[in-house]
């Protein structure tokens, strides 16, 4: 990615040289995900172009330099399928580390495909290799995750996870999601896996809101077909009118926050995760959707080493009964980024995912 | 007060009838606090004008049908001086009350002085005697709270404390106080009492910021002579130039709330209890005011027994350092409650008193 | 039962004089809870023998004096099939009730079966009518919950549903559950449904384990096989060497609790639930068991009518896949209870259901 | 210090090399707290002798190898004032720091004074001069700080301060704290600037008791002159019957766990803090003293960075009005420390301080 709005480019890049702790992959897949689309319309600020996109991704180990451990289990063999937390340099030094605890928001951390640049060598997984920093997180993939279930998974379930804790759900309660991408069907997934009472998915297109039945929403309500009104009075009728106890937030959209407080009762919780950007402002009523409902909304910003590590455990824990690959809607090889990112764009993929190793199609 | 926009009456009522469990109170004190002001201008729905206002009110009891026992302590006598909480009713049968325990959004609730009105009978504290029905939870004042102070802290300390309990604040937190009304000022004391490590109190006009800092405020922001720009720049300032660790809004003014969320450094909270009325809608960003702050938003509306009966415990405990009397800007007797209302609209009083048994000033 | 460690007796009671707001039930099954053996040895204080045990109990509305609204839908109307909070008279006026918030200590409730007796009236579910005195809190039964599911799930799951609320589980929590009997394979149950990485069952006899893997345990611990060290040793080895990120107590057994903190991991969460009679002392070291071990400790006293409400929605939810019925053993006329007071005692039944109507087998 | 139980030695050491990040500093004063007891006699496993004893130091920097930046601030030059978290090497790697966010129990924490010895170089406070290592977190001394009042808060300041934190202190919160050491004391100081409603101190001899009431406890219990059963009848006594809202025991001692559940009310909550060593098994009554309470009890083990930094801005806030030094029984050279270890043992000394300076008395 060259720059913002200018097509992809394939380029040849010298293998890197390893320092001490690093280690090198194989990618085995990688994924375009809303963030992708972003990068590509230069919304993000302090993205140093040209870079490899492509920040969750599975790859083999290809070579390693010197004792790589992670968190759990012995050292990294060569040969071994891994995949990595794509937030690197979290310092665990600053005020927001230590004293703060909020470590999403220290100002060190750098992520892989994101914030990390061609200059910086082979940091994003839309490549055939991958060059991985001395102290990045790996995590060794459980033989009962293939790669295409960890892919399907991507960086939306981590993300998800992050705000369904956030969401402190209560079993039982009555879960509204807004949107359904990656992040939002995750959430469809969580709710039901925390028992969730019922599970609403407000989304766009239909083969995304059939996405959520198939995974576990007990009610979908369509983008298009409705109003914000309509999809309000929709969500009481759904919870005996009251509301949702809990609504999440994952559309990007920035009217929806204020949808989502007026579909979630008096004295829930709304949790926002979907803001990723800034598209713009949205109004709302201080006294009607705030204060005299009694609410609590919480932002959600990104992700940090637990979700991943807990994320990588649902996948094994409950893979069998939860085809997270079925989000795979195409695999696309590195000359069809182009294209996967017109048909994330289009929605017409729900997840394209990256497969360096494909032949073109 | 007869009806919305019209000069308030003082007129004649019947000696009311006690039913089983009801008291007769002579008023000592009762207060005009912000919502009275709403009340003036039909700002609140459901109110039975005409009615009596005056909610938090200090009273000796005069009356007694049957035996009637307050939470702590032995069965009221005549004599004895009492102030009780002006929410009555509350059903503790309904889902709010019993399911989701968030009591002060149960829709049974009854507020003398505000949704109480003449038709009711004595049912509020801007006259002579108040007609407490059964099951008012009434509170013996202790002998150390003169019910000047008790009057001094008013509706606005335990509205003050339940927004103290939601900040959740950590000892040595720096704190934003939006608003140096009654709330406000309540705030400012509670912050230093729960030892916030700075307290900054944001406002008007001077004599209000004035009495913010004999309450402990560590600095003031003048509205008046402040952009919001400003005013956000100067409590980074004072905090390490990262925002406040919490912020309390408790103006009323709608735009209060987004210059709060950014006046919050990031993973930090900000309680709403200033919205008491529906004065329009707001803008904010967010992307940038919530989400990748990482923000925590709690509404904060009424307040229950518990905070009531902590308040008075708090006057008890700390009256001897925290002079809430002086909040009393002046009294007023019943004929004066016109000259008290514009006193208080024009912020030439912090707290008018209503004495009915003064003689005419 | 006429007094502790004495035959039931089957008496003829006169129908019920009902007040106003009382209710009448034909019951259709109460149950046989630990509880009614600890009131059959005397193990309880303040209970006023004789008393017609029985607490959780489904009837059908026989008769109701005036009109009688449960906490959600229309008023109750004769022949509909119900359930009801065995608490009662919760005093919503009291110290701990408003200002602790800790309803389940307030001192003036009183308990259908426990400390409501034959002096007042068929307060019990061991018998063919029920009186429900006014202010009971009944629910409707949904029309998918069948009285042998609720009766299945018992006062067990609502228990157990106050025990896992305190746990804090997070999504993928490893859980040790200590006890099988009707609390402990609730507990099985709802960490299933609340998503818990790995459910561990301990106790006995062989049957309850069964049973613990049928409704959804990764792994049981026979208590007889084993000693204190190699269930802890067990635990450990089940959760990657840490111990169980949370632990319930559900045994009555006094040493269950150390052996608890023990199976716990380090900053982990033990709640324990199980001690609900004196059944004596129990030693533990405070420095290697709590206090470096850095563990949370939280007794779990009870329930409140929002356990119960939430449980009835949890059996209208999950009932097509969780077979809550089969834990009856078996169905006793009220000529046989001595007999089924005996099998719970041996562990025979794991729950004993009391049928009025059922000819004696 | 060369081995448990014998006598100190005061020795020459070469002055240390310094790495790239160490900094040498000439100490101004360390203190001798209860743990330096526990390391004469052995009572703690893993201890490294010969080591040189004292964690919480105060120092003027030396020599600074490179740069070093504290989490705030410019970085350091020579000749600051600072003090530094005794804690060392918290990976931020591992499953306990990143997985369970409980970085206190983190296997690879080393702490100056205690797991650090002779051998790791001049690794303690009492000494002329202290090597930092690369990596220790350095707080440079506000001008507000005099080095007597940081090291009169000491170590027991952040580790009180943890506690209280734990112990989720509410706005007029009556409080029982066991135990008047320096830990204790402090708690008495953090209870007082939480806002507590009432703080009653409990331990022994007379004069920590008086330093109690001089830093503002409302009530003292005298150890020597009770049983436990009076002091828990005193407590209940002076908080309404109902015994403390919070209780913390900072003791040491077994038995007083027992006593603080029992001393603390339906409902509330009992932080462990001073079970710092094993000095073996205590009895308790699982139904009465946890389970029917209602309890909930919080183990609270060391303390990390944001407790420390927390700990230096409280003691910058509030030092005008709360004199840590007066905590500072007497000052010890070097030579003295076999005197000051057995003044500490005899409850002569409240807080021996170590002044590597001083001539000897």
């Amino acid at each position: 990615m060259v720059k913002p709005d200018a097509p992809i480019e394939v380029r040849d890049v010298p293998e890197p040289e390893l320092g001490e702790g690093d280690v090198l992959l194989d990618t085995i897949y990688s994924e375009v995900c809303g963030t992708d689309l972003h990068l590509q319309h230069g919304r993000l600020a302090g993205v140093p172009y040209p870079i490899i996109p492509g920040h969750v991704t599975v790859g083999r180990v290809r070579r390693i330099a010197g004792t790589v451990a992670p968190v759990e289990g012995p050292p990294l063999r060569e040969g071994e399928i891994v995949t990595f937390l794509d937030v690197h340099r979290t310092c665990h030094s600053c005020w927001y580390c230590l004293v703060a605890k909020a470590s999403t928001r220290c100002p060190s951390r750098k992520v892989y495909g994101i914030t990390y640049g061609l200059a910086d060598g082979l940091t994003g997984g839309w490549s055939e290799r991958m060059h991985l920093k001395a102290g990045t997180k790996i995590i060794r993939l459980p033989a009962s995750v293939p790669p295409e279930r960890m892919i399907g998974g991507g960086c939306g379930l981590p993300t998800a996870l992050h705000a369904i804790d956030r969401a402190s759900l209560r079993l039982g309660d009555r879960i509204a999601i807004q949107g359904v991408g990656p992040v939002g069907l995750n959430l469809v997934i969580l709710a039901r896996l925390s028992g969730a009472g019922r599970v609403i998915a407000i989304g766009a297109p239909r083969n995304r809101l059939d996405a959520a039945v198939a995974f576990g929403a007990d009610d979908v309500i369509a983008l298009e077909a409705t109003s914000p009104e309509e999809r309000i009075a929709r969500v009481q009728e759904l919870t005996g009118g009251r509301g949702a106890d809990v609504t999440i937030e994952a559309t990007g959209v920035p009217g929806a926050v204020r949808e989502g407080m007026r579909m979630t009762r008096d004295a829930g919780r709304l949790v926002v995760v979907g803001q990723y950007t800034n598209a713009g402002e949205a109004a709302f009523n201080p006294h009607a959707d705030l204060n005299r409902k009694h609410l609590e909304i919480r932002g959600c910003w990104g992700s940090d080493y637990s979700h991943f590590h807990r994320a990588v455990e649902i996948l094994a824990r409950h893979g069998d009964r939860v085809p997270w690959e079925r989000m795979i809607s195409r695999r696309y090889g590195l000359e069809e980024m182009n294209e996967a990112l017109a048909d994330v764009q289009a929605g017409r993929a729900i997840k394209a995912v990256v497969d360096s190793n494909a032949a073109p199609s």
